[in-house]
């Protein structure tokens, strides 16, 4: 049950950026630009990121979320991400992935983690300073998402069905909330 | 020297703002809202959960900028925030604040830090729903922020006449970047 009376029974951070348009305005936008926004990274790939970050923060509505998203949007399913969240270097993902996660798993332990030897790994297996700043960036905003979603003890479902139900619908309509939605009474 | 070649010399945040204007604007209007925008916590008092979160997380360039702001927006002034980054259980700040200084703490731990007990004890110094979401809002935005501008290496002045005059403009200006402000060239 949450710490705070929301205006919605929606579970994780749904309920949050139901309860706050002001902030969850420009928080919908982050994600929708930094998830499925024009990029030489996959829209896979960087569910992934998300999805790992947000398993090592221990997070289960946005591991369960992002994860099904992932999953739905990769070749290699479920089975690949459950491989990553359970060690990430020896997981079966291409060279320049395992590089940018291993620079998310620093970013989540703190942004002085992220060394000049784990960018000089992602340059040599040819990531981009675009792939690099986006996945620090990807990093950072779900340290934020997930510290916002169990630091005020939403909702988060356990049923698997309901994260993959999720995922079919923001793969298809995207982060951004829907015009016309109800801002917080008062 | 950042880990990027960035298209301006802009230091820390302000930097990075610049290189990625799509991803810049929302975070510009998040900490818009949660500094400046209407709330029942003075804009002093924002800066300084801002400020306290970001001197635990050590990132030099946000705990100066955002010092800074507090101290300039608080009667106790620097003084204050120095004992608030020494010690926040024992700084002369009023309980209520106390309180939320303690979730703020709490939140920069990890999501699942912030217990039951600290909630109450917000509640009991008169904290309201709104104050207690923003508050840990503030502090997972900051995780964030903090993250992201160490996470790529960006540049922290030291001079702390640099961060007290970026606070001034940042108190006449706000967050949020002037119109006409030039994109990421390809």
């Amino acid at each position: 049950m949450p710490y705070i009376a929301l205006n919605s029974a929606e579970p994780g951070i749904r309920g949050l950026l139901r309860y706050r348009p002001e902030t969850g305005r420009p928080l919908s936008e982050l994600a929708e630009v930094l998830l499925r926004g024009p990029s030489t990274l996959t829209r896979g790939e960087r569910e992934l990121i998300a999805a790992y970050v947000s398993a090592l923060n221990d997070c289960r509505y946005c591991s369960g979320s992002h994860s099904a998203c992932a999953a739905a949007q990769l070749p290699g399913g479920m089975v690949l991400v459950e491989q990553v969240r359970a060690d990430a270097t020896s997981a079966p993902v291409p060279a320049k992935l395992k590089t940018l996660l291993a620079i998310a798993a620093a970013t989540q332990q703190g942004g002085l983690s992220v060394s000049a030897e784990l960018i000089a790994q992602a340059r040599a297996a040819e990531a981009t300073d675009l792939e690099i700043h986006d996945t620090v960036l990807i990093a950072a905003v779900f340290c934020m998402f997930n510290r916002y979603v169990d630091g005020l003890a939403t909702v988060a479902p356990e049923d698997p069905a309901l994260y993959a139900a999720g995922a079919r619908r923001l793969i298809k309509d995207g982060y951004l909330p829907p015009t016309g939605e109800p801002s917080r009474p008062n």
